[in-house]
């Protein structure tokens, strides 16, 4: 997503320190202690500004929600969303999705949401697309055993690759849908995007995925 | 497909001893044989009139080709098509699939083709479909070792069904298109049925998925 420059970002989001987590190197273990309980973690890599964590936060309080965004403009956004919102449920980290293993460790998140992850469509690129096996190893070691990752996306390229980055991993398909509006599946968040293109007429996809036991 | 009852389509099969294998039972771990020479044997469970079956012999002479298709009615117009065709690498086969097991062993066929399958939309009839746990078991036991199966549908529904059931098989998914028609897969042959459908601007999904070696 381009976005002007934000200057003030950096500080804004040190005026929010219950929704920001600005040392999130220290957290790596304890991120229950940042929640204060024991309810299952959830991340978004690629939260963007937000609607989605937000919106599922809202709708699941027992749920902890962190919103993983690189780009310091863009998180802003998210913070405003969630200033408004007034959650105790969901927390932002400002950082890159290739440094997870610095601040997570295996067992501290039980979900990650992947939506509409940017497609990289170029085959040179493939090494960046969030569904790459190098960043389901990282997953893998932040997630609890039998993790799971729930992943949509508009871009038809993207998801026949994740398909098969998936299987070849030995991730089991538990879900899929090829055209989610007009699925029977409740409970859907859009993203801002997602309701932008799926306006448009354009279909959205859907999976979910496993860990194996043990791995 | 529904077709007019034809009381002569037996008696027709039985003119065409080098198209119409009549005895299959007989051939169990002898195709080869029938064929007469050693090339890889692919089969199709569900021919119905014989145009995908019959143009893949066409483009690929050194691959020798079984059709299978339950309905007398309809296996007559793929042995019409055939005896058109003039071809040595195609044969056709008048059972069921659910008896695959009767007429070929283990290492008999190195591929199969899925081609419009019933998708048997309701959950109770699940276990009719061709993706079905109980059919993957069928191909196991006569496919070599990492053997194929090539899947194409127009129906959402059973494509969605299908790539969790090889998932939860433990197939390895190494193609999918969503869109096969503007996708850039080269060779394909359509079928009766995605011609027509394809025209009214239908997608036509496609996968091809490997059982693991040593299944």
């Amino acid at each position: 997503m381009r976005t002007r420059n934000k200057p003030w970002a950096k500080e804004k989001m040190m005026e929010y320190p219950q929704y920001f987590v600005h040392d999130p190197e220290l957290k790596k273990g304890k991120w229950h202690e940042v929640f204060g309980n024991d309810h299952p973690i959830h991340i978004e890599v690629g939260t963007g500004k937000g609607r989605f964590v937000t919106g599922m936060a809202q709708e699941n309080p027992t749920i902890n929600y962190i919103g993983i965004e690189l780009s310091e403009s863009v998180i802003v956004m998210a913070l405003d969303r969630l200033i408004d919102a007034d959650l105790p449920n969901v927390k932002l980290l400002n950082i890159n999705a290739a440094d997870l293993a610095n601040f997570f460790e295996k067992g501290d998140v039980s979900r990650v949401y992947l939506n509409f992850s940017d497609p990289w469509p170029k085959n040179r690129h493939e090494k960046r697309r969030l569904t790459f096996s190098m960043f389901l190893d990282l997953y893998k070691g932040l997630l609890m055993d039998e993790g799971e990752i729930h992943f949509k996306t508009d871009n038809q390229g993207l998801f026949e690759y994740s398909l098969q980055s998936f299987s070849a991993y030995g991730l089991l398909l538990t879900y899929v849908s090829l055209d989610l509006h007009k699925s029977d599946f409740e409970g859907n968040i859009m993203t801002e995007y997602e309701e932008k293109f799926s306006r448009k007429g354009q279909r959205i996809y859907r999976c979910e995925v496993r860990y194996p036991a043990n791995s």
